[in-house]
């Protein structure tokens, strides 16, 4: 069993090396851990420049990295580290296959709902872990990322409690600088990140291109985004996963601290690339629906954004976590 | 009395010379009533060449138009036609004095909530008239207005049911080639026309300057229209306004007729002039929240319109009617 590992020798690989992939991938292997790099459209440079991470923890370069443009040239890992946006999951069930082993860990960063399902439905409910990135990091040029603010990730199993083979993740994961708390109940925490990732996601976008620091400055944007979160925790509430509503007010005082932060799906949509709507602001809407809740702002920064992204969607797979 | 008097002895004022005063001013003048013109930013224009209305029901020009820069210059009238926007009511305390007479009728053709109330407020009750204009114009140059559909004033008195004075009006109206209808229930029909303007003006600047075809042809926007519709209609409901449901579809068919028509507070904000965005989203948010009624998707498109028009909003009273 993994847990019987010593840490250096987690054979890793990770899939999708946008901001997400390319920050917690770089850190993991700048402690000298076994890391091994999926690239697409960034794999020539990073190939030959290697990666630069400007980080408000410290700046740091890694020049030799194993990347690769195929699974198979992979082959097995322990822990394979899924960063991939959510509108990609389709491809999975092709490169997931070559990296699997018996006991091979699947990890999601993504954003939104669903993708633990997705997984453990591809692949077996056991292998599957989630991690929760409260991080603003953003890749800024191929083969740069940037990480301006926070960088926890909550990591958890998936329906399960915390495992010993999830503390030797933490141990890794601490071990290399990054803030790692390991939670027990990871849907709860998922939810908990979507109270944020609702508003601040959608509000940046149809707000007319703004950042988190302008939402806190219009007392407009700001009552939306309350309302939003209202809406996010009634859902919750609904699936068993009680939040607070006084996380509403942390939220809104954590987000201070991030002063004009982009959130990713505006970069996203800035560039024309896919934004993750059905992952975050659709799969919450449906469940809404579900349960016969008032939610009308949340449909309605959906359906909203369902129509003006819609025009500026073509492709590519680079984003930040929040 | 008014009502005693013939048509062709009503002197007529029209305050607020963008699409919809000129539009309807020039269609009375044309057929030989004595309308006077308070114009601002048009006046030199006008006062020598005239206006230019290029209408469905055939083009015509006006020539010798009276125009003036004060309602001092204009003096006691029978009939002042207010087409001013919402957002100028204040002006109206010191532009409509010199035009009263003791039996002045006050007839408003402005958008939204609150503009009858306003004008008793200041002026008296019993003057006061209302008239909804369903009609899809535009001021495309200086003294050149675009008139591209529909066209019926739905004309009715504050309060009360149709006068005397209201018939006169009407058939002035009618004679000068206006489709004119009589209302009983001014007040259900301005609830009625706001069932429109609600989605499809809000949507057309919040859906990133669409026309209400693309609305139309989008499902995300038109399933958006369709739930403000609904709001809109709950809370004219708890005022005892009774707007059968069947009404939504009613108005989408409508606007199917209206093709590719940029609503006015869509050329409104493009123009960085101000939007009405009290009088119609405003209003109507106060009253849901004074019913308790959850209106999340009219809260929702009221902040939003809040926030992107602030930055655009300079100066300005041209509109057209929708």
């Amino acid at each position: 069993m993994t847990e019987n590992r010593q840490p250096e020798e987690l054979r890793i690989a990770v899939i999708g090396a946008g901001a997400v992939g390319c920050y917690y991938g770089a850190r993991l292997a700048q402690n000298g851990n076994d890391v091994h790099f999926l690239m697409r459209s960034d794999y020539a440079h990073v190939s030959q420049h290697g990666l630069r991470v400007q980080s408000k923890d410290g700046d740091f370069e890694l020049n030799e990295m194993s990347c690769y443009q195929k699974t198979q040239d992979i082959g097995p890992c322990d822990l394979v580290i899924i960063a991939l946006k959510a509108t990609a999951n389709d491809a999975l069930e092709t490169l997931i296959p070559p990296l699997l082993h018996e006991d091979t860990m699947l990890l999601t960063l993504q954003n939104g709902l669903g993708n633990e399902a997705f997984l453990a439905e591809h692949f077996g409910a056991d292998r599957i872990l989630g991690g929760l990135c409260f991080v603003c990091i953003n890749r800024t040029a191929p083969g740069v990322i940037e990480h301006s603010a926070q960088g926890r990730i909550s990591l958890g199993e998936y329906g399960r409690e915390v495992l010993p083979r999830t503390r030797e993740l933490h141990r890794v994961f601490s071990d290399a600088g990054i803030h790692c708390e390991l939670v027990d109940d990871l849907a709860l925490e998922r939810w908990r990140k979507l109270v944020w990732n609702v508003p601040f996601n959608g509000l940046a976008i149809v707000g007319g291109s703004v950042d988190v620091g302008q939402i806190l400055a219009s007392p407009h944007l700001l009552s939306l985004a309350r309302g939003l979160m209202k809406e996010v925790i009634e859902i919750a509430k609904q699936l068993g996963h009680r939040i607070p509503s006084e996380f509403i007010e942390e939220n809104v005082e954590r987000t201070y601290e991030m002063g004009a932060y982009r959130p990713s799906s505006l970069i996203d949509y800035e560039a024309g690339r896919v934004v993750e709507t059905e992952a975050i602001w659709g799969e919450a809407c449906r469940l809404a629906a579900k349960y016969d809740l008032q939610c009308g702002r949340l449909e309605f920064l959906y359906l909203l954004l369902k129509s003006v992204t819609s025009n500026s969607e073509l492709n590519g797979h680079d984003s930040s976590a929040r």
